[in-house]
């Protein structure tokens, strides 16, 4: 058993499950807010120079799994690794998300697809070198491609 | 408290601290083994579409964690959230691999950055539409890019 804490908090305008964004993709300009708890805030040194940070985060409404499941983008079942769905036997979410600028222990990011108050399990840097690839095959998603940023979560995953 | 549970065992040719590469960059055309157990292994479905997958990780021989780190690719402090430092108050590790093929509960994987026996956590499909970003900034790592490839580890994170 590895055990984690929370190191913050996630503030966004999503209070409810359903309808939020599909993906930062479909989250473009959405505001929010990312506070480090007190203890944690001498390890934000140097983030600003960042425009991108990769935020981790523990699903916290996500209670059991299936390792089958029916995809927001799909309407077949799919093995759920090769899914973001969030409940997990390790529910831990990842987003990749703009950062405007940090005031003490705030992060104000933009393009968040966050559930509000989602509690902060680390943060990294986004870095294209280590973190981006080209030429990339997406199997089962090739062919919604495109139709993200207009999709809606509903309430399959409560 | 947020209780993990490893669901895999990545292996790699790296089976100590030291001289390991930097990031899937310094690690091209390295490959490994990521070994899901049985029970999960229902999951696998459709994943074998991806070219890439993001493997989520349990930095299992980091104890503790400084708010303040000097990097492998720096000589001064850095506040730990601005690194990849594997010390962290939650020690979750991500990697994107490239996936070559699976046999069974078996993903035969390439540039793989991983030290041998690491814990695996979740294995989430690599989508550039929800994961990849462009025009980046990348603070203290700016003056670094090009360089990461030929770098290795020492042991300060030990």
């Amino acid at each position: 058993m590895i055990n984690m804490i929370p190191i913050g908090t996630i503030h966004t305008p999503f209070t409810k499950l359903e309808g939020m964004p599909i993906q930062p993709t479909g989250a473009t300009g959405v505001e929010g807010t990312v506070e480090v708890f007190e203890e944690y805030k001498a390890g934000l040194q140097d983030l600003d120079g960042f425009s991108h940070i990769i935020l981790l985060y523990h699903f916290h409404r996500s209670t059991g799994f299936s390792l089958k499941v029916v995809p927001f983008l799909d309407n077949q079942s799919r093995g759920l690794f090769s899914t973001r769905a969030p409940k997990r036997p390790n529910p831990i979410g990842l987003s990749i998300v703009r950062l405007d600028r940090i005031e003490n222990r705030v992060l104000h990011v933009r393009d968040v697809d966050v559930l509000d108050g989602t509690p902060l399990l680390d943060i990294k840097p986004y870095v294209p070198e280590f973190d981006s690839r080209e030429e990339v095959r997406v199997g089962w998603l090739e062919k919604v491609r495109g139709t993200v940023s207009a999709r809606k979560s509903d309430d399959r995953f409560k």
